[in-house]
């Protein structure tokens, strides 16, 4: 006996998850059977729509379903103050708790000189453009202090260190080694902001 | 800012799943951006898939995509010897393991006092009539030993008692209570289906 190669394919598709092995694949698959029929095509079109509606921003490298994300085509945000993220889950997390109101910046990569990613393949280069084209005035990095955060903010400073207008910061309060900006409490990311520490 | 809506919408999906909350649901969906586009697309596919074809055997209620399931329509089984699980999990288990050659009969529900499950809302009835049509001559009742397989289990035999020319068994060595089948190892299975016992 073989199992149906429908079942065989959706196991397939749910191990390309991250942290999802063999069994809850199965799981997962044996449930969407008795799924609703139209909750299983809304999930359906959900796969597609991301994939197929999802953009980047090209100003600030955040997610969008238009030609410029929300954030940077709100006139209502500061747009002299930049915060440099590491990737979009920070920006979601900031944004849900509401402790900042300029605009951003995703890395999306970090330098890493473990994994031999130089600055020159960040988006680092892009950075400095947006910073000396938008006249933005205060930095704030917003990287979480693991090996390859820290040489990725440092690396920011010493390029940016010769420009005397702009004020440059990082983050600090409370936020321990190694932990995702996503599952951080909201008090910490608010002390985090709130203390930033002036570095030039 | 707002979260786009095709985003909000796939973790609404993965939602669904069995175990999944808010966090793990994100983090699938924001690896989905980054996905291959033919893998989306074949995920997409794959869940329609398993909706559209995937139907319930009449015969055994196991899973198929075809009329009846491979294992009923299989004539080198033991037409004479019935294995009575509580789901499709536990014939894929089995099937996996080569321990058994004769067919099966998916319970799905399972009598249950406290959920206020009699057994007229399983498919003991069905049992039954498919005993009696087939012809029938061993019964072994897999089912795993919790309150609700116990109490179904004796409800089987008590139904099946006066048939005297059928022989029932329980697979037994070694399954231990509250486990689900599916994770249990190969040779607790094996020695589960060789020592099973005549209780009737």
């Amino acid at each position: 006996m073989n199992c149906p190669t429908s079942i065989k394919e959706l196991i397939n598709s749910f191990k390309c998850l991250p942290g999802i092995g063999e069994k809850s694949a199965e799981r997962f698959a044996y449930h969407v059977i008795d799924m609703d029929k139209d909750t299983v095509k809304a999930f359906s079109e959900a796969l597609l729509n991301v994939k197929n509606k999802i953009k980047y921003c090209p100003k600030c490298n955040f997610i969008t379903e238009n030609e410029i994300c929300d954030i940077c085509s709100d006139p209502s945000r500061d747009k002299e103050t930049l915060c440099v993220v590491e990737d979009i889950k920070s920006v979601i997390r900031f944004e849900e708790l509401n402790v900042y109101n300029g605009k951003y910046f995703v890395l999306d990569k970090l330098i890493s000189p473990f994994d031999k990613i130089g600055p020159e393949e960040t988006n680092i280069d892009k950075l400095l453009k947006t910073i000396e084209e938008n006249n933005i005035k205060e930095i704030i990095l917003a990287i979480k202090p693991t090996i390859e955060g820290e040489a990725t903010s440092l690396y920011i400073e010493k390029m940016l260190q010769e420009k005397k207008n702009i004020d440059i910061s990082k983050i600090a309060h409370g936020i321990p080694l190694g932990v995702e900006m996503e599952y951080l409490d909201s008090l910490t990311i608010e002390l985090a902001f709130k203390d930033r520490k002036k570095i030039s």
